[in-house]
């Protein structure tokens, strides 16, 4: 297939100001997503975007897989299943697709398109937990799932097909256990978005924003170039709620019967978006080396005046480097077409490829290639004999560059709300603190003043905000900005 | 997670004469699926069940990457797009199901669910194409897929959502090229089923039960344990048809506008359910090296009488070799629960992993193991020392076993039916091979005359009858059963 979006020059594509701009320009260029699918809220993934998503998700995989096991529910709930639960179906009421159709005979009872899977999977662990002993339970799988959206979609961040929806699903005897869980799946979500060198805070939602049906929700968020923040993955603490509404109980020690005690988490494609959005810049993607489809690309130099026989040294000793790197399980490609070197440049460029080899006659006259950091377009000069440790050095290095970089532009724009002037200012730039009290009242106070698209994304949760490395570590309490009372630090910013 | 239905004795579960409840007491107590959601024909995977599914595909995928591209299509696809060919349509406007309402708001445009893609795909086609140069396009997906099934719904066989529907589409500038990719697409599947030790006939299904919309269709049949034959894969040249309808033309070399030739094939779930009724048997499933979740289970041996520093000799070489196994790329699990020997033998044997390597005191005195085989429940001495190099053999032999065995019964079932009534008998235990003309009325009038069930499967595709090695290969041309005209060798069987 060759659907690619010829790139003969090099691409300058703002981003600063423009974000929303080179967001779908990119997306198009670098063949990540086609929009031109006739359904509101839907898109095709191109086969090099969804490389970039198999990678990713590949990767999430290998983290659950230590202690989860995949499995598959079915896409079709009942209504009366999907309705059980009252404070969850408010909720996504509005936002649930109905099928009421099969060929020409109306359903007897209509089929929600699942939103997400508590009220398809929980009648299930119903009939599979029995005793302690079935517990904990540890399940996620990664599905569509589909929202009724009536608000503007974006590929990728506002759908109405979530494609790549990882939702785990747990069951434990204990709130104790259930609380350990959490911790656990914050660390496994740190670890995910580490590797994707994609920087966030995480908080503990207001108690009138949390997860419909949870007790509490964690949620993590990362700041996108337009200075709005992304929710990337939330957590949730579900406890008894939904054992009660679906008699979910388990036979413990002593022979009595408790309800078990839930959580669920959850990642969908924004962590594509997240990736593509944060690390690339006006020449197109840069790709964190753990998830770029390619990660070296060779490009061999041919000076037509060096004659034929130096031709064919070239594609030889591209050739074999290609092997050794592709042997060393470096996700490699050797571009041998016949387009100029710099029309093979900026493709790649545009496409994220953290590493480009370039090697030329007068490189193999001194044993030597070079090569090129996608992240700062720095060279180096290195032995071919060489080759794959320095690679690897060099994958390892943009990797760290990329994820300081980004770190430092985001930790760049959380700041301290003092007055309520400057903190409508830093808004429009990033996430800033205030001390909030509990009540919804106040809060929506908050968004009231600070203006439109501003939201209390939460507490941020211990130990968090150190890890910027930047800001010293701040007191948590102090008197509610609107009322005076006593209040906690409180994140706000404006939110996709 | 711990589901597991426990199997403390010798499972033995009738399956001649028997196998519709054989296979679905084998789905439950190995743990595949589980049938108690609350929709009908829609099923939830347990983990063991995902696991070989993930397998079977991951090698189904492997094979599909060496010359097609992997995409992600949407799931909803807008009435009229559907609409638009009319042959297509019309083999499927019963089956489809319809989402019709969003939240509490009547969609303008009714969506359907997917019931296979090439309504979705091909306008995105149409605009990717252009010139000469963007072709071939060779794409697949893994997606759910549905239909409204009236009929009696079965497990992995007959869905309302198909869980893992692989289908691939091509476009290519020739119909000689298009050809080309459907012997392609023969040689990709027979090369799958194989590895599946799947045994199969490929016919070419007759003109008045093609693909609707397709030129000819060819398919893969395989027989289950009950005497009828189940679809298993199918490829279609679609020629023009949907070219002309979805209007995708490219620039020749000369400058001329000309319509692609396409064609498409895909294999479901269905794959799974074949592994799984004709391996298994009336202890448990049987599967086949290559997609087995676990290849080697380790069952330590341990008398009690022994003493308690024997034990542990038994736990350390237990891991000892379990460890090597692993290095080696072998998909080994030590069992070392509490439960004593037996059970584990009877779990294990229900979930078909092929090879049981046993470990006791005895054994390690002698620096030995026993290797015991799920196909047959032949014993081995192995020196501890070899054991990586022999179990690889053995799964190897086991696979040509039951590679083996699959393929002498499936051809002890594929008779010629020379008169009528002898075919009767012979539909009821197998394939069956007759003359048959074109006509549908004569094709109509054999399965009124062969009784409920029966169905023409095609006209055998060359060279492919031979592959059974059992039987000598036939004339291709005979008279008609019917109106005595010309005609050809098809098959007829009892299908699902």
């Amino acid at each position: 297939m060759n659907t690619q979006h010829k790139t003969e020059t090099k691409t300058v594509l703002q981003k600063e100001n423009n974000f929303s701009e080179w967001y779908s320009e990119i997306l198009k260029r670098a063949e990540i997503l086609d929009v031109r699918y006739p359904v509101k809220g839907v898109y095709v993934w191109y086969p090099y975007g969804y490389k970039l998503r198999n990678l990713t998700y590949a990767f999430l995989r290998s983290l659950m897989d230590k202690d989860h096991e995949e499995t598959l529910f079915p896409m079709l709930i009942p209504k009366e299943e999907l309705m059980k639960e009252r404070e969850h179906i408010k909720g996504f009421e509005e936002e649930v697709f109905w099928v009421t159709k099969g060929g020409s005979t109306e359903l007897d009872v209509p089929l929600a398109l699942r939103p997400t899977s508590e009220t398809a999977i929980y009648p299930v662990f119903k009939v599979w937990i029995r005793s302690h002993r079935d517990l904990p339970i540890r399940i996620y799988q990664i599905v569509n799932t589909f929202r009724y959206e009536t608000r503007h979609t974006r590929p990728l961040i506002r759908l109405r097909e979530i494609t790549s929806f990882k939702e785990a699903h747990t069951a434990h005897a204990s709130r104790a256990e259930a609380e350990e869980q959490i911790k656990k799946a914050v660390a496994l979500y740190k670890n995910f978005f580490d590797v994707l060198a994609v920087p966030y805070v995480t908080t503990k939602r207001p108690g009138w924003d949390k997860f419909p049906g949870a007790e509490y929700s964690i949620a993590f968020d990362t700041l996108m170039p337009d200075g709005r923040t992304m929710q990337i993955a939330t957590i949730h603490l579900l406890g008894e709620t939904f054992a009660r509404t679906f008699d979910i109980k388990y036979e413990d020690k002593d022979g009595s019967l408790k309800y078990v005690n839930q959580t669920c988490y959850g990642i969908s494609e924004r962590c594509v978006a997240a990736v593509i959005s944060i690390h690339g810049d006006e020449h197109g993607l840069m790709l964190p080396p753990a998830v770029a489809p390619i990660q070296v690309v060779i490009v061999p130099i041919v000076y037509s005046s060096e004659g034929e026989k130096k031709e064919t040294d070239v594609g030889k000793i591209c050739s074999e480097v290609f092997a050794k790197l592709k042997e060393a399980g470096i996700r490699a490609f050797f571009d041998d077409s016949a387009e100029r070197p710099g029309a093979k440049y900026y493709r790649w460029e545009m496409k994220g490829v953290p590493l480009r080899i370039e090697i030329g006659p007068r490189d193999i006259r001194n044993n030597r290639c070079v090569f090129v950091r996608r992240d700062d377009f720095s060279k180096l000069q290195v032995p071919i004999s060489n080759v794959v440790p320095e690679a690897k050095r060099a994958l390892n290095e943009i990797h760290t560059c990329i994820a300081k970089r980004a770190k430092e532009t985001f930790f760049a724009h959380v700041s301290e709300g003092e007055g309520e002037m400057e903190t409508r200012s830093s808004t429009a730039q990033g996430i800033v603190s205030i001390f909030l009290c509990e009540r919804e009242k106040c809060g929506q106070e908050v968004v009231a003043r600070l203006g439109a698209g501003v939201t209390v994304l939460g507490e941020p949760i211990e130990g968090d905000k150190a890890e910027g490395g930047e800001t010293s570590v701040k007191s948590a309490e102090g008197n509610c900005i609107i009322c005076s009372r006593k209040g906690r630090r409180v994140y706000v910013a404006r939110a996709y």
